[in-house]
């Protein structure tokens, strides 16, 4: 499931990447930017999948969407995980 | 194991991300771009781990580097399969 919170999108193994293709689509439009979270080797699949066809969603309109990846340490249950941080934005 | 092929990087799901990093910041110096291939999602995973990790390599360098994440349709053994393609450059 994609559930939106601080203005991070976190992506599951069981999440759609159209769905979450969608979503990124509408954050981008709204808001110039996201940043989507996925925590586990399917997760993070989902989530490069998603970026992949979001790109062919925005480019009509001229965005060219790029990725920046990073680490983030985020706590689970009270156990400390290590994320995957996609920062999406148009390249400038 | 990561192999260099026609200038794409092929990381599988048992890649070191430090040693594909590693890799992608020679190809990146030599030839200011690389492409890295993956196949499923622990492959996928290890790319992504290791375009976090080689940003920090590049960002003393002043090399801000993007990643533009593709379908490629790729053939294995005689079968088809969805690989990810990661187009890794310097932000223009």
């Amino acid at each position: 499931m994609t559930e939106m919170n601080s203005n991070v999108l976190k992506v599951a193994s069981s999440s759609n990447p159209n769905s979450v293709a969608g979503a990124i689509a509408g954050v981008i439009r709204e808001q110039g930017r996201v940043e989507v979270q996925a925590i586990g080797a399917g997760a993070v699949n989902q989530a490069v999948k998603a970026a992949a066809i979001v790109r062919g969603f925005l480019a009509p309109s001229g965005i060219d969407l790029i990725v920046i990846p990073a680490f983030q340490d985020v706590e689970i249950d009270g156990e400390g995980r290590t994320a995957i941080r996609l920062i999406m934005e148009p390249r400038r």
